[in-house]
């Protein structure tokens, strides 16, 4: 699969973080000639928060996931184990035995407690995972792990992505600096309930559990469950924060204050940056579009109309063929169930006013709307003129790449 | 563009319904070399009832038809006139002016209370609609009138249908045969909703508007409102069923009584297979596929589950490749939001059962369901095993078809 034209041209180094290491792993489960487990492990007194998808038929490892969360890390060790290519999703009694052989084996591995050992399988659904395989690899990755590695571990969890998601930033807490960095997979199956992907992001700074569940939760809102693909869900999603507190910096233990602040806008801004990165991976994609939607009558219904925007096929096949077909827009915000009047909704492509009062623009021309949807970075805004709520979304164009991926991935 | 795969090999012949008159002509709007627009006259004390788009941007000619629907018949007539090529929608008040001279023209040409004639445009969203072109036909279209040219007229409402759809039924009433026959237009942004279809029903059953009307929207939940090609629903989707009362049946005035349960069955009929005809000329369509879900917890759960799977990408970028991914059906049915629990589903590809209790069943075999795939007609029967709730969606695969009729649909 040859890499997507959207992928980011500049890949930064990934920084260590205090207090996690990485090892990888080849167990041949699916696929062959490449890594495909992922350790890491995390220091005693890590704070582990976790968002998963809301999928009525999640997966075995994301059910086991939700039941080790939310407590207080205490002195306690923690471990993250990935495998890609098998999902381990509707396997009936099989699923839920293989998530315990695995999170046992690690356990024992790396002596963490089985309680805090955090598994995520991703890849085909419905095949029963086969675990010697991966309990086999385990001893190696130990002695293996680094806290160089966290490129490697990110190159490991892809399925169908085409490059490999990492982003990683630094802020400042009372003069100490602090790392955020974090690897994410996922490239089709991807939709407004946090649809496939898995994202482990890692920071020395300190944070209580409860006050970095909170946060992990309110950015989520804002970052991965405001990308679509295909509007398809996953069976398992999961997104963990890992927080070693190695840093030194002071402790945070609420969400007021500062540091609270600073912390919390560097985390929004690393999971923005992988979020972005799963939209620019979808699968075909050849447009990162970027929907805002403002003037809407609520929060809500700001995000209803810029999702059903950012979901239509019609609107990405238009997209995909450099289409200014604003019309489709329009059918869109009609369709959406958010309250709308035809005659209120103001459309621009970039800069460019389209569509205003309830029709085209008189200074749109549609050489200027033409010229602009060969850009392959695209934003699409509509006011809808009925008040202040705004959602913004991401979405890629839907092309033959997306058909040609989808009907054989098993094959 | 070739006529879709799934097109129905034996069409019917057109019956007359008495108290219709049919006339086709070509204005050149924006097709060239065929007709584009039909105008049917309807006899004194004709019935009319209707359902439209619930898109919140409804295109100007159906506002105009909703705000004409509900009065009883009395002793008027009415007249039904529709173009094809340009939705008239979202053009500002260039659309309300050009229903406005359409009507008014229609209306002095058929001597038709202006107030009784109803309009549908579809095609192009955004663009004007000249009307210049299309009163100037009038005349000659009401001088061509003939009870002969259903058939006609369902051919000049095509937009990017690949065939011409018709269907008919006669029914007896106290042994009186009643005719009941339709034609329709659709093949894209075709969604839950009613969407881009415009659909004209004829009968010469008597049927007092209220209980005409009931019965239309009755029907139309498990018709139109259950068939699904893209998710995306249309600012134009009009269904009109127009009861002459000229068979001399006895009147149907209320919904009561074996003469309205008759009646109600031959227009599900009609109705249903005028919907079955909208998904098998889905755009790119390859495949016809019925989705059963059963016992769900409440009807509403069932009709979210199949509508889930009906417009899943994955799902039906899967029945493109003739790829037997039941994975993909967990995954819409747990993102559908109906009750469900993995354990509890049961999921049958045609007579094969493939998965139960959690897990692929142990008789299934890759091969089975691959055979299956191969067919044309396809039925995907899962039971939630929550309740008694039953829904059937009809859908299509997705496929490079489709891509390229809208990536390319203005140019």
């Amino acid at each position: 699969m040859p890499v997507s034209p959207l992928a980011p041209k500049i890949i930064p180094e990934m920084p260590v973080i205090d207090g996690v290491e990485f090892a990888t792993a080849a167990t041949g489960t699916k696929y062959k000639g490449r890594d495909d487990v992922m350790l890491a492990k995390l220091a005693a007194g890590t704070s582990v928060a976790g968002v998963f998808t809301r999928s009525a038929t999640r997966a075995a490892p994301v059910l086991d996931c939700e039941a080790k969360l939310g407590q207080a890390a205490g002195r306690k060790t923690a471990a993250i184990f990935v495998n890609a290519g098998n999902a381990n999703a509707f396997t009936g009694t099989n699923g839920t035995d293989a998530v315990a052989a695995i999170t046992k084996a690690v356990a024992t591995a790396t002596k963490v407690p089985q309680a805090r050992v955090f598994t995520a399988s991703t890849g085909v659904i419905g095949e029963p995972l086969p675990t010697d395989g991966i309990t086999a690899a385990l001893d190696k990755m130990v002695a293996d792990l680094s806290p160089e590695d966290m490129a490697k571990a990110a190159a490991a969890i892809r399925t169908t992505d085409t490059f490999t998601k990492v982003a990683t930033t630094t802020v400042d807490l009372d003069g100490t600096p602090i790392n955020i960095a974090g690897i994410a997979k996922g490239s089709g199956m991807i939709a407004p309930d946090m649809a496939t992907m898995l994202v482990y992001i890692f920071t020395d700074a300190a944070v209580a559990q409860a006050p970095l569940q909170r946060l992990v939760g309110r950015l989520t809102d804002k970052t991965f469950n405001a990308i679509t693909v295909d509007g398809d869900t996953s069976t398992s999603d999961t997104l963990l924060v890992a927080a070693t507190g190695k840093s030194g910096a002071p402790a945070i233990n609420d969400l007021r204050g500062r540091n609270a602040k600073t912390f919390g806008d560097g985390l929004h801004a690393v999971m923005l940056d992988l979020a972005h990165q799963v939209v620019r991976d979808g699968e075909g994609a050849t447009k990162f579009v970027e929907v805002a939607v403002t003037g809407a009558a609520s929060p809500s219904d700001a995000k209803r109309a810029a999702m059903a925007i950012a979901n239509s096929p019609l609107v990405k096949t238009a997209i995909a063929g450099e289409d200014p077909n604003w019309g489709r827009v329009v059918m869109a915000v009609g369709k959406s169930g958010a309250k709308a009047d035809r005659d209120q909704l103001t459309i621009h492509f970039g800069d460019t006013l389209v569509a205003e009062k309830g029709w085209v623009s008189p200074d749109y021309t549609e050489a200027a709307g033409a010229a602009y949807m060969k850009l392959d970075n695209l934003k699409i805004t509509v006011d809808l003129g009925m008040g202040n709520g705004v959602f913004t979304a991401w979405t890629c164009d839907f092309t033959h790449g997306y058909i040609s991926i989808n009907a054989d991935y098993r094959s």
